[in-house]
């Protein structure tokens, strides 16, 4: 029941392109996550995907199109629709609301574990 | 499909205790706020509660303690737990995420009509 810095709990560890669970939410896991570089293709059939830029800047590739995001910026991926992260100018780091358990790839083989801290 | 910067949004209205929908995630209305002094006591008996600071400084006062939150700070009320918001210093601006339609004084009579922008 204290406030929770994002910052400061993305701060708090190193490792990319694996979320960290700060809180929940009803049914969400809320996280933080550190990005640099390219994530995979993929889509989340059953949900849509949460993406606040806390630090750092976050291009969201779309089949038909790129979605580039700053500082302040949230992005809603509908549910289905397949996207790629990519970081391309140094490391970002997010706010990320999803269902729990949600698979970070869209698939549990090659899924990131999540890990609350 | 544009990102959304979430202080623009707050920035482009000024009526505050009033939130206003920039985005849906599955059952959830993404909102931003403008909060300035004191919100009354109340619980969502059906949801958490996300409040998210973008600006300015918010407590939110519980029964038995009081929340301080600054810019960057997060902090999920737990559903039925009675609370109560306040802007002591000034405006602040929040990002708030709840299940569609929830009230936002736990009370359908009392509650702010939530305007998509």
């Amino acid at each position: 029941m204290d406030p929770i810095h994002l910052l400061t709990k993305a701060n708090s560890f190193s490792e990319q392109w694996s979320p960290r669970i700060v809180a929940q939410m009803n049914d969400c896991d809320v996280m933080v996550v550190r990005l640099e570089g390219e994530f995979v293709w993929h889509k989340h059939p059953e949900t849509d995907d949460f993406f606040f830029v806390l630090e750092g800047e976050l291009d969201i590739e779309l089949r038909d199109r790129t979605v580039s995001l700053g500082v302040g910026d949230l992005f809603v991926v509908p549910q289905g629709v397949e996207h790629r992260p990519v970081a391309r100018n140094g490391e970002a780091k997010l706010l990320l609301i999803e269902p729990r358990g949600t698979p970070n790839t869209g698939d549990e083989a090659t899924a990131a574990k999540k890990i609350a801290i």
